[in-house]
């Protein structure tokens, strides 16, 4: 059985964390970390100083301030890290690297493994199928005030990196001109409730390949984040990022 | 055997007409209209005054040039005319209508019966589900100059009718507000070489309905065209639309 | 504000209204009617005759065995009538049309107002396009044990009662033949946990339409029934159904 | 300038290839072999051995029976060779690989490079996402007599090979119970004329993943035999497959 502490319990994410982990025999989570606390499955302290049992793993969804406080904690115990908090800054990172170097750190921008498979597999076929316009549409609910998405940008730049000088275009509206080779189309939808879609269409010649990628839920992440602890809780110190995992269930 | 005259022989829409002709059994072309001539199947001429025998029905695919020519041989030999030529202004409007008091005419900006419908279930849809966001998605090959198409445009007009106060939006880039109720937003995919392709999507809470019409030949046309010309052959005179032909095939 | 009575608060339906409710102001629940009952957001009785307060209308999503009470009571109070109930046979059916001669009865087997729009709107495509093939795909949870969906069955009814002679072929596996045309296609998609999904595609020469509804949650099922409450409750005694709702949106 | 002979070059695939080399600048085809002969762009032998002018590779459409000429020939003369034929057996397989130790070598059963990239992606997905269903669409014109398609039981036999186990399922209809795990749902869709469309879809916990491949012509197949001509042109003596095409595209 997997112990794990969760930073950023009573958080949206916490909260999808501590229910999905009931339904799953292989981990428990012995304590949380949080601001007021009445009890729950699992005690949750307003410091995580004040944990005594020690942990296997210590999950944060919390927030860039509590950063330093959780590391601290984390290297004197020599307890395996798994960071999901976003809004994290180059000094945060330069911090976990070092961190790295004493246990194991895994850190990532999305939890979801299936987005992540995605970000690879269309860099892939950017790379191979160089003949082929590239564009993507990501639909979210109406409530959404950022556009384009986050992962719609992971996208855009994954498949920059492989072709050079690509530009992103968001629009098109009375242009009156042809599409140049190095657009990547960035369409954003908006209707209804719908917790987020990203698709990327290959266009050829007489073909089309798409990937696409539905989320109905968040507990997409959450499922993320557990199976990332799961994987560095025995692995020897060191950085790892959603590739190693997903290269260690490829072979 | 229905036979047709066919204004704008040499033309894409033309040819293609002419080709489908071929397989089909109960419409033949007895002559066409167009510049230079060399014969095909069918003699062609360079004024449409040359043609003697006496036609079932004109189909039109030429351009505004010809239009007055063709209207006035039509009604001196009171032969329905099917008008499929694009770039008419109000003024060739009202001639038409004025001629379809002595002659069947029928006219459509766009000859696809599916495009009609799609045009037609997307209003019925905006109106039913009037607390739906509606976005349009279209997809067409690289070469095309003008965004958004026409249909889409054609599209979102139609909604635009039963949602009074709606409101085109082409781009959501960077404007860090949530969707407005009234928007319609108007997508513009350009890849490959896809002939077309149009979506509409209506997301309400929990639930999506989509429509959506895929092109992949230009025939599409050149058979509404054929299915117009059948339909006004035996009809009274008066001015015919999709609407009539596609209410004459839901009987 | 509607006063409503829910008959069956406590089943999955029953929990999903009630929630549903307290997210709009015209409506409120003031009784509902189910089994043991400790007191919620309103009083559950045991028996629907125990209510003594007046209300505007009655929803019930119940099952079969409390029919009879129900009706009775709704009749004597002359209160009108959803029923959301399923597996009603023949004679309930007779019962409600009877029923209708006194008070206002709704009765539908598919609350969705989205999918009974797919449904009309399939026909209405199936009538117009009769050259085109029909296939129907489904896809749902993987924890579903019939096959095909109850909602593909009613597309595929639906369609066939404007193509005489359609018939259902659920796999071609081996079958070593062309397409007959009045086939139509029925495909079950099995994958996840996604709620639910319908596509209707019809496929013609160079073109193809489809038509698809997407389920998230199954609240939307419980938005059909309050939609369909506040559209009888001040109507004539009469028999009513999705068609009229639909129509009533569509003025 | 590379010099192309095209075996096979009055068949459907023959004609395809003929056509495209016109459009590209970098190859020409010198001659063609194929039973009777009137001369189109280049000279069409009626045996294969009348070629006396050297090329730089053989592009192969024609049938197992010319098999053994074909090789005699491109072995005497060092010309490096792609095939393209299809109906190929065990022994034919075997004199291309001892074959390939003297001249380069190209065979694939599918000639689309995006065909193989979707077969390639689909197995990483199977992999890494495994508990994830798996279901396969393919959707062909209403005059194919083979179900599934010979790409769908290539993409379904590449995902059995990293789920031992998996088994294929090609209907639902009346079993009543749930999916198993190891299923493979395997449907065809049969629908006016579209050339061919395939669909992986991986449907998880709340999210789903799908991959799609799209073709609108033929000539698909045409450009991967060229892009294979062009890559083994230069290359040392060796069998050669689409793997090693995609590799040399993603370097």
């Amino acid at each position: 059985m997997i112990k794990i502490i969760l930073n950023g319990a009573r958080g949206k994410m916490g909260k999808t964390i501590a229910e999905l982990v009931k339904s799953q025999e292989d981990v428990e989570i012995i304590a949380g970390v949080d601001v007021v606390g009445e009890r729950g499955d699992f005690p949750i302290y307003d410091s995580i100083f004040k944990i005594d049992e020690k942990a296997d793993v210590i999950v944060d969804f919390s927030n860039p301030q509590a950063f330093d406080n959780l590391l601290s904690y984390a290297l004197a115990r020599r307890i395996p890290l798994v960071m999901g908090t976003t809004g994290l800054v180059e000094s945060h990172r330069l911090k976990l690297q070092d961190a790295a170097k004493t246990i194991p750190v895994f850190y990532s921008q999305n939890m979801s493994l299936g987005v992540f498979l995605m970000v690879m597999l269309s860099q892939k076929l950017a790379r191979v199928l160089s003949d082929f316009d590239v564009e993507i549409v990501e639909r979210h609910h109406n409530q959404k005030i950022d556009a384009p998405s986050g992962t719609a940008i992971m996208l855009a730049e994954a498949i920059q990196e492989v072709r050079s000088g690509a530009e992103f275009v968001y629009s098109r509206v009375d242009k009156r001109k042809k599409r140049d080779k190095n657009e990547i189309g960035i369409h954003s939808i908006r209707a209804g409730n719908l917790v987020g879609e990203h698709r990327v269409i290959f266009g050829g010649e007489d073909e089309t390949i798409e990937i696409s990628h539905l989320v109905t839920s968040r507990k997409v992440l959450a499922a993320g984040a557990l199976k990332a602890a799961k994987f560095i809780v025995e692995k020897a110190p060191g950085y790892y990022t959603m590739k190693d995992l997903v290269d260690s269930l490829s072979c």
